[in-house]
């Protein structure tokens, strides 16, 4: 069982977006178990990733993947940091430039979302992360 | 005013995906008309982008943008075509062929969505293109 735990500023305000986040950690309940932390400012946010030995930051300057070479990359993070991984979702006006001094960067796209839809845009990829490497119909690229 | 058309396969079958589009409609409102249109398979979606002057269609292999740029891309386009535009949406298995070669191909993100999900980003990011050129503060990159 892979654990993830997804680090980030603010609760989800839009019940729509909560609805869909709670419908994918469901659906990957079988699989990783994953454990939300919305930290209430930067402050908090800093002295949270801190805590942890290592951590992945989604960022715009991040690397861009496909869904293919986004599932291989946390496929091989886990198997290389014992089955846990920690990722890292800025708030409204970004990351804190010492986060992402101490951590590799990834970007879901050139395009800027709300840091709330990336939450729900995260959480599908590591689904479909998932079923890729389950090899199941759910990705047809 | 400008008028925008989209068009796509099947209805959005998630409520919350449903309210998220409506939430960002209604913000719209004031600014751009839109039309939506699911086709009930690929030949009506083919059907009736044949019907269009021209249209944009999404793909991965399309050209990837910025915010900033999607945003001067969408107005330039507006101004060229008088004011109308035609966003195309392919269904679970992509484009069809025949349109992806008759059309402009843009795309939101190396990434895979689920064909749904990709609404939702479209509209937030018309959503932003708009408040980018209206200089809100909806969009701080």
């Amino acid at each position: 069982m892979y654990k993830l735990k997804i680090i980030s500023i603010g609760k989800t305000k839009e019940k729509w977006l909560d609805e869909a986040v709670q419908e994918y950690l469901k659906r990957l309940k079988p699989y990783v178990q994953i454990e939300t932390l919305w930290a209430k400012d930067n402050h908090q946010l800093i002295d949270w990733c801190q805590k942890e030995n290592s951590f992945i930051c989604l960022d715009p300057q991040g690397t861009l993947h496909t869904s293919e070479s986004f599932s291989q990359f946390l496929i091989r993070k886990w198997e290389k940091e014992g089955s846990r991984l920690t990722l890292v979702i800025g708030g409204a006006e970004g990351l804190p430039q010492i986060l992402k001094e101490k951590s590799q960067l990834i970007s879901l796209s050139p395009l800027t979302f709300t840091h709330q839809m990336t939450r729900l845009i995260l959480i599908e990829q590591i689904y479909r992360a998932i079923e890729i490497h389950r090899g199941s119909n759910y990705h047809k690229a």
